[in-house]
């Protein structure tokens, strides 16, 4: 049976690291890092991610602000919103809950959240420097993988690292990470996706897999080799008449299956989901360094 | 025996559209694109690289104007040099041409060329673009690799696709163009390099293979399989007694034994590297076409 990869835990960890570095910050008596989350409309979904997100925040003793904008605002009026946060020195991070109405352009969006203050990871120059090597904000779920990696010290040098999936989210940020010549990765990696004829030809190579695909129990213990690393990024809901809600959260891969044969997995919910949350704490924090070293 | 990829063909065809598009623009006494090359120091092959680029330039009937600088300059000056042209409307693509002397901070250089006339595509926020799949400009190098491809109709959707090599300039941005969905592209991608334990158990995989890694003759027919694809992006010079010059310029690639099996494989010379300055041509050409109609 696999070793269970707990991100629970592990984001657990790491939200006690940031604690107590703003518990240093409130002795020190200095400013604390602060995220302002934008939401437009009101997807239940989104409220509660970004709800989510800022009790997370409040949890470390960080700031946070959420700003909820009605579903007819305009794009214009957006930016210009995003503009006043990206001059305010208060906040260190600016997070746009996607996916946005229709009729924003999302692209346009996140260009004009300044790349110092972008936790998502999501502007184009942010993922310019991750590819080329440069430090940067990393994406909080590829940042969330590449940590439960190196917490539970599996090796990814020289390793076939198999991506399912090739989202600007997950895949292609976590392919590229990986890839790069240093410790944490300098992987082999092999990025498949829907456009392939035989998904297992390449599944059942894989040192490490990464389920990316957003298709419930897509990955079958078939299409593996033993003693596989397997992380799954899937967070899908299906329906559920047992829950008292009326679906539950399932990931990409057959957990049932595929842990009888992996040496490490993730499981859903408690794998990467929780390590996703962290990891934008994360990086507020890591914008808040960066930040006030420049300003103050 | 391999079809060969005529690099040299497909380029003199690319100088000839861009020729006539810009043999148009004169007939319109409408301003002419121009790239403006800067070269610091006196590398004797960097300076043969200039030369040839305004030499290209001046053929397909662009503007073109070489800055050499002393190997002594500050990072400083030039930046502002580059500064300079950013706001100089009769240039459109500024190219520095690398490497720079050590003392110079390539990364802050690169990132000084505004994104609209960095015709190199080496500013993180255009790799950014290319990654996220934005339009953009796209490397030299990787553009002419997918042109080749086109021209001689080679699918690439569901193809196996690996990549020896990931070097900023060609690896890492032909892997991310070539995964992307969109025709022409739409690819398995594996990018295997240095720190594989057994490179030949990729390469033997590839329906098409790029080899950019830099070092001569590395790929030998026992690595690949049959009627395999084989992109050859290496530019070696070897001791050669029987050559004028005393050396003569090969590939990554054993070309007389993998020829014997590939269904398609470019020379060197006269395969990838011709194009790398003709779809030079072509940046500046799409970096005019953009900013004049922003400018004028």
């Amino acid at each position: 049976m696999a070793q269970i990869i707990d991100g629970k835990k592990i984001s657990s960890e790491i939200k006690e690291e940031i604690k107590s570095v703003c518990s240093q910050l409130v002795k020190e008596k200095k400013q604390l890092p602060g995220l302002v989350t934008i939401l437009v409309g009101n997807n239940p979904a989104s409220k509660a991610y970004v709800n989510s997100k800022a009790k997370s925040c409040n949890e470390v003793g960080m700031v946070s602000k959420i700003e909820i904008l009605d579903e007819s605002i305009s794009e214009e009026e957006l930016i210009s919103l995003i503009n006043r946060f990206n001059n305010d020195k208060n906040y260190h991070g600016i997070l746009v809950q996607l996916p946005l109405p229709k009729y924003i352009n999302e692209s346009n969006v996140i260009k004009s959240i300044i790349p110092e203050k972008d936790v998502d990871g999501f502007h184009p120059i942010n993922v310019g420097k991750l590819v080329i090597g440069e430090e940067t904000l990393i994406p909080c779920t590829p940042y969330g993988i590449l940590e439960l990696l190196k917490r539970y010290n599996i090796e990814t040098k020289g390793k076939h690292v198999v991506v399912v999936g090739r989202s600007n989210i997950v895949g292609k940020p976590i392919a590229n990470l990986l890839l790069q010549k240093r410790d944490g990765a300098n992987a082999v990696v092999t990025i498949v996706h829907s456009a392939a004829k035989n998904i297992s030809f390449y599944t059942k190579q894989a040192d490490i897999l990464i389920a990316a695909i957003g298709s419930p129990k897509f990955i079958k213990a078939e299409m593996l080799k033993e003693n596989v690393v397997v992380i799954d990024v899937g967070i899908n809901r299906v329906e559920d008449a047992n829950s008292p809600k009326g679906y539950k959260i399932i990931g990409d891969v057959d957990f049932d299956e595929v842990s009888k044969i992996a040496s490490f997995i993730t499981p859903v919910p408690g794998g990467v989901g929780p390590m996703t949350i962290a990891m934008l704490l994360k990086n507020t924090l890591i914008a808040y360094k960066h930040l006030t070293k420049n300003i103050e």
